[in-house]
């Protein structure tokens, strides 16, 4: 198939982007110093990448996410980096082993309980480095870890995401507030113990020496908010979109609010400027002396993966024209 | 089922606000002056209720919402209110004639004869009325409405969308701008004939005394961002998340923006403020002497309906505590 017939919004790879991503991570992180995140593309096909890449342990924001990564056969060491009560999605995980291992983040006595009450295994502690989202506080780490182990839960460790850090741009700034984030991870895992430390994303994957991983998710595909850091990761996603409209001053493409994750702001276009966007449009105004045409296809680049990802079914791999492979994004929803 | 056994994030529908809007609408606008917009809710259940609340016709801006509507067997008068130029898409429509009657909306020759080559039977011209979006400049309404009847198409009339003045804040002001676009409409219906004159949204639904139908969509639902208007439509719409972490300034509930179409911006939680969103996050300040406990419940308000609706796979109409009924969002994706 050619990427012009794909139907359009379409989420395209450039497939060797992908690879050159992949292969750069792997060369600054092999093997278990990367946890890659599934959350970035929610796609076990692109997983399998990252496995063959040399990952085998795999990062997941939702219990779907394990879920898909185990019946894709990707279940040999998955972090689920969040908290959870719902028991019975607890138990579901719980009966994934032994054909899979699978450890839950823990923050609370309640998440403790829960955990233990629905027959999960192991769990990390996670630790507030500074991000005001879920994470105890260092000076709770030891209790909750005597709690976890009192409840017959194998604690392998802590777990910690400077997400406040991850586009500070001043590179020796983030360094140091990094090792900062990670003086205060460390400290709790002094008084957890385990054997893993847990920490980071895409945007601080190589200021971390002193973890035994890193979680990173979107540098396999990138997007604009990103871009900004200049990473050694290439824009590898894009939405494909085709004119239906061309007036004097703008022309309309068939992506719109509900094509992209629209956090970070707008998408960029290739070849132009974006105006607005509706529900199914962009309206873009072309670079000077581009002439456009009912038909003619234009290529968007999102400011924000994650959430751009989870609105597509499918991720169509690409090398220029042609279409390489289709990939479900099948780890969507909850 | 209770809503505090529901999954979550869990889209929710309060049935009496859901009934009380589409009351108010099918007074204001009874039968085919009000042409329901399914964007806006993507659940051809919900277009049912419309259809028991007198509206037989009904507006899509996609194929597949359209596809959907004429499975569901609520094919009777469908408008594509958008441009197509994708062939298999259009000839797809055409195949579901006769059962179902569809629409679609062309605004230059080359979505005429994209319509007209696929096999579709009847169009409206697409007018500008002051939307950098689609729509053909007035002048050139007549030139295309003979081209699309000289191919065979069936002209049925025109629509025209005045979408940059859905939010308009002054009344008076709003009145008087609908009024001018809705002249530059009839000025080209004069030209291109037929029976229908279709325009309007939810922010002027009570606007338009000189057409022939309204393509509301949001009043069913509604949000924070057409709330600033008061319109006589309440808020029927929420998202539910369990609060999975709590420390002493913030507590996290799984909602993030994944759930959550973030173009208007931030949803508003009750009883509390949002701090921020992350993937499948939301961190909020609980108001002041309000008690938050992992496992307690919160409630979300879209800022934007359209684009959280199409992220969920189900909507949940509940009575209070109580689940009623569990709806697809069916027309999700392309």
């Amino acid at each position: 198939m050619r990427v012009h017939d794909l139907p359009t919004p379409a989420l395209v790879v450039e497939a060797a982007l992908l690879k050159a991503n992949l292969a750069t991570m792997a060369s600054a992180r092999p093997g278990a110093a990367l946890r890659p995140h599934v959350k970035a593309h929610k796609c076990t096909a692109l997983a399998r990448e990252q496995l063959a890449a040399g990952h085998r342990t795999f990062t997941c924001a939702t219990a779907r996410e394990v879920a898909g990564m185990v019946a894709a056969g990707l279940g040999e060491d998955l972090l689920l980096a969040n908290e959870v009560l719902d028991l019975s999605r607890l138990r579901a995980l719980a009966d994934l082993a032994p054909a899979a291992r699978v450890t839950v983040a823990v923050d609370s006595e309640a998440t403790i309980d829960a955990a233990a009450s629905a027959g999960v295994r192991e769990v990390l502690i996670d630790v507030d480095v500074g991000l005001p989202r879920c994470g105890c506080a260092v000076d709770d780490a030891a209790e909750l870890a005597a709690r976890a182990r009192s409840r017959g839960l194998h604690v392998r460790g802590v777990m910690g995401y400077e997400g406040h850090l991850m586009v500070v741009t001043d590179r020796d700034d983030q360094r140091a507030q990094v090792a900062e984030a990670m003086d205060r991870l460390l400290l709790a895992h002094a008084v957890v113990g385990g054997d893993v430390v847990s920490a980071g994303g895409t945007g601080t994957y190589d200021l971390h020496d002193r973890v035994t991983e890193v979680q990173a998710g979107s540098y396999a595909l990138m997007d604009t908010h990103y871009a900004q850091l200049g990473l050694p990761f290439g824009q590898a996603l894009f939405v494909e979109a085709t004119v239906i409209s061309v007036r004097e001053r703008w022309a309309v493409a068939d992506a719109g609010l509900k094509a992209f994750g629209m956090d970070h702001g707008n998408p960029t276009v290739l070849g132009g400027r974006v105006l607005y966007l509706s529900d199914e449009h962009v309206t873009i105004v072309p670079d000077e002396g581009r002439a456009v045409r009912p038909g003619d296809r234009v290529r968007l680049v999102p400011a924000h993966v994650d959430p751009t990802v989870a609105l597509h079914e499918r991720m169509h791999v690409v090398d220029g024209a042609e279409v390489l492979e289709s990939w479900p994004v099948d780890l969507r929803g909850w």
